[in-house]
């Protein structure tokens, strides 16, 4: 499927091979994951002959595995791998005029190697084209997402489980990632849990803060589900609010909601961000919303498409992205509320289910 | 001290710049440690003029503060950085021939901007000086290496301290993490508690194996400190072993300790892989020995040189690496001793200093 892709691609373009090279982009493409560290590893696509993998002989089962591919070529340490890598492209074409190559990603070793190989070919650019293949989510990706997500509510609930006087934003950290490794996953990211002041930076760093009566607890957290990501952020309370805490709670939550409501087909991206954005600006809260609403989601925690004020790019069925509105206040608190979510042919489906209306934790 | 070390390799091979863009290498050379994800970092080092670090604008004072340099340029989303980069070079040296890259790092898009930019110049390689200059360390290197494998010793004591009949691999792995995090630190690697026969697989990955009386247990960690790993592995017995499980132990000690007094400048690094491997050979188990012996560490677990059969490299003054012979018995126990070692002026320190003789834990 994703290859026939690129083969018509290849076709369009009258590129001979593609040859792609990002472990990511080997996974996406052919369900090999793998960090081969300095070792080569690579997907040599072309418009007609079979595709092929390349990389080292002891994951050569491996890769046949992962991939269900006949066609997987090793490498030993004591070989050189650019040359099984020219011999193998060679007996699927014979004349190679252009290969297409992850420019951000390949490095100059490997690349002056190629050309010295071949030595008449030109070396187009294909990371725009697998960029643009990434943003679309298959029916088999979404469903990873959908799992990756509920572990991510259920990682929630632990640490608002795990919330108490004088604990601190490491110990419930700790509850969480060891809950969720016990279960078998793996977080997609560093987990952040930060209290009270610590919750106004947009990049605070989990500490020794103990959690006292009256504070704002920020989780941001996501896990790996079979090579697939989530990421969400929620702000509970641990004891009451005083009314600036919650004018701000409930100015992010409209902001998210409203949000999320105007996503589909069609729409542009900048047009999302708008609509939270004018809605904590109206509120007087403009200035404490300095990032981007939200971010693609899928292999790789952060991906295509940004979801920001520059962004002319249309919405399509089938993106998944974050809508995370943020204030950080400094003097009173931060509040950040992140879902996960997918276009669909006509609206928005949410992947993360963690309730939104302001959870006020007992005091004990 | 790192730049003039640059600055003479410029000179004696007569080349203008070297651009290091390795986030690892900005590091070693300057203190400024950053993951800039997609952004342009390095460091530019030149003959005479004064080096200069590239930044994203935002991490301009960090860098500055890390560093200590006053020289440090800034570029913002909106502006094109390699532009910058190339007016900064100019700014120093007005006629660029030549700019040494790390073409093992260095990714083909920017190549080829630097190339548009500087269309007389040459691009010689510089990643084998700056190997180079990384396996010998400094004493400040070696006073952050030797508090680093302080921190291992006590991470194999917490997890000496936490094992108990029924207690999960993970039981024990998230014990060892937990106590690390709360003393401030990180993890160097992904850390391994295995238990019985699952000790036995070089590649072994903890799960919820249970430990059970006559088990052994090892464990295979390291500590971040200030930027330096370690890397230690232990194995401990938790109740009485038996003869053939002490077997195993007392060659892999022996095959340790002899190839550790067999470290001392000049001696080539195949003929320390020897000592041990002769020795595990000798009692037997050969066949159950299929790595190197250690590799070189710093700011990577995982740096030059490589202590293995094939190395030719003589040993010198201050090099760091690991020595960790290991014998992988599928039916009856894997065993590995791991210390970290520095070539002293006439022979050798031993960094991690937890205790080598067989542990045995009591079953309560």
């Amino acid at each position: 499927m994703k290859v026939k892709e690129i083969q018509q691609f290849l076709q369009q373009e009258n590129i001979d091979v593609a040859f792609i090279t990002t472990p990511e982009n080997v996974n996406y493409i052919t369900g090999f994951n793998s960090d081969p560290h300095e070792r080569l590893l690579g997907v040599a696509v072309f418009k007609e002959a079979a595709p092929f993998i390349i990389c080292p002989q002891m994951e050569v089962p491996d890769a046949k595995r992962a991939s269900g591919w006949e066609d997987v070529v090793g490498h030993l340490d004591t070989q050189n791998a650019m040359d099984i890598l020219a011999d193998a492209i060679r007996a699927r074409v014979s004349d190679v005029k252009s290969i297409a190559i992850e420019k951000l990603h390949l490095n100059v070793a490997r690349y002056e190697q190629l050309q010295e190989r071949f030595v008449k070919a030109s070396f187009p650019r294909l990371d725009d084209k697998l960029n643009y293949m990434r943003v679309i989510k298959s029916e088999d990706e979404l469903v990873k997402l959908r799992e990756a997500a509920k572990l991510a509510d259920f990682a929630v609930q632990v640490g608002c489980d795990n919330i108490a006087e004088g604990k601190t934003e490491l110990d419930v950290l700790n509850a969480i990632e060891t809950a969720v490794k016990n279960k078998g996953y793996d977080m997609s990211f560093s987990t952040m849990v930060l209290t009270g002041k610590n919750s106004a930076s947009p990049h605070g760093v989990p500490g020794h803060n103990k959690i006292q009566k009256g504070d704002f607890v920020l989780f941001d957290l996501g896990v790996l589900y079979e090579g697939y990501c989530s990421d969400i952020t929620r702000t509970v309370s641990f004891g009451e609010p005083t009314d600036k805490q919650i004018e701000i709670y409930e100015t992010v939550l409209k902001a998210n909601e409203s949000a999320i409501a105007a996503v589909k087909p069609t729409v542009k991206a900048k047009d999302i961000d708008k609509v939270a954005r004018d809605i904590i600006t109206n509120a007087g809260f403009g200035d404490y919303f300095p990032h981007r609403l939200g971010h693609g989601l899928g292999i790789s925690v952060h991906e295509f498409p940004d979801i920001s004020s520059v962004n002319e790019m249309a919405l399509e069925e089938n993106m998944v992205f974050t809508i995370e509105p943020g204030i950080y206040k400094g003097d009173v608190t931060g509040v950040r509320i992140e879902d996960d979510v997918v276009v669909t042919k006509d609206g928005v489906e949410v992947l993360t289910k963690f309730p939104k209306q302001l959870t006020i934790l007992p005091v004990k």
